[in-house]
């Protein structure tokens, strides 16, 4: 990717699209993404990877919830990343990434990732600009692994939301007693540091862009969502999968994903 | 590495290596040995993968039990790959392997490897050259992953063995009431493969040697595992490792492998 300016890139919906007509596309494409990931499953061919990266509250929890939540379970996983284990922090930094690459005919949901290797430990200088690069280098050949070896589709959202919208999330967590259970005490002190993030970000989407990064203004949470599940669905589309026939008694339905 | 071609290397030991002078010096080695992985292990700094590939009865067991089975099994885990499993092969060919790479202060032995994938599937013709080639760059990146981003040193030995010494030990392995349980039927078919089997490796030796083979004269057990052993040992000299000095108590002893 060229260079990426985010501060150049709104966070907010563009003017055509209105909260309730959008609101409306999402649920039409929902439906189908309930028919494309079952058909996905029974194919057994493919598998989707995506990845959700963003500042805290930048909405990535409601995202899995409202997009990927109306999936049916059997063939959806999600898997949070948070801070390394002794046992993770003892291997390299994909180690841990790479035992829930998605199998062949499931959609597998990263909530944070790989990236954060070369996002929070820039940020705070836990890693050298050195070993950065180096694991730019890495993290793209893994990609490839995955494209090239299993026949999985990577879809790397970054969640795009101001400052101000940040803040005021994190304002809300500390309020409403629905989402106190979110709030951590090291989240003012993060999002302070919100112009660093973005300039760590803006160096991923310059280095590993072989798989390329989908900006997706966030402050608008139903916006976000329409982006997020209409990417995914042109992505499912463009697979031209189809139901297997029957073959002998031999098919999938008894396979373990 | 430059063409290799096996048929002009030696299976058996040199002139000057001896039954009984070559076995003392390994014992002398296999103690050495047993204090440098408990260095190791108490470092926790460096790991040490050993990848052994070579065909059927050129005798892999053997190593693992008389090099690495005098070491403390705390700091010593040995993986053997058979055929994927369903679960295995819905994922790209590398994922099983990644998971047992060695953790930091470990040794990691590899009982056949992700060479297979490039060696019995070539043989068979499971996969087409375009798919080799392409698993060859995706192992070179792999074990770049683990060099780079874990401190890990691969030592990757061909354990090579003449035809007629390995259709004697098939053989044996009929008749020997101790060595029956490793007798597979199919063992007879795969060994007349064995010229396609040396072109793969030849293939294997040319593109996988960013991280060098080792090719061992196989013939005689005791020469054998003299060389993988007396390898290890350099490796594990050269990395001039250190017992951590008392830091209030914030040791490694309870660190989980």
């Amino acid at each position: 990717m060229p260079s990426v300016k985010l501060a150049a890139i709104p966070t907010t919906a563009p003017k055509k699209f209105g909260k309730d007509n959008t609101k409306e596309r999402l649920t039409a494409i929902l439906g189908e993404l309930d028919d494309l990931q079952n058909l996905m499953y029974a194919e057994h061919k493919h598998s989707l990877l995506v990845v959700l990266q963003g500042m805290d509250a930048s909405g990535k929890d409601g995202v899995i919830r409202d997009v990927f939540g109306t999936m049916n379970p059997m063939g959806v996983r999600v898997q949070p990343f948070k801070a390394p284990t002794p046992e993770e922090a003892d291997h390299d930094f994909l180690w841990r990434i790479h035992q829930h690459a998605p199998a062949k005919g499931m959609i597998q949901v990263f909530n944070r990732s790989h990236y954060e290797d070369v996002l929070i430990q820039r940020v705070h200088n836990w890693i050298d600009v050195k070993t950065a690069y180096k694991r730019f280098n890495a993290i793209n050949d893994f990609e490839k692994l995955l494209v090239q070896h299993n026949n999985t589709h990577i879809l790397k959202f970054y969640l795009h939301v101001s400052a101000e919208a940040q803040w005021a999330r994190l304002e809300e967590r500390t309020k409403d007693p629905r989402k106190m259970w979110k709030y951590n005490e090291k989240d003012f002190a993060e999002a302070k540091l919100h112009k660093e993030y973005r300039k760590a970000y803006e160096d991923v989407f310059k280095y590993c862009n072989d798989v390329p990064w989908v900006i997706v203004p966030a402050d608008h949470n139903w916006y976000k969502e329409y982006v997020i599940a209409k990417t995914v669905l042109d992505t499912l589309k463009s697979l031209k999968m189809k139901f297997p026939k029957l073959n002998g008694g031999k098919n999938n339905a008894d396979k373990k994903p």
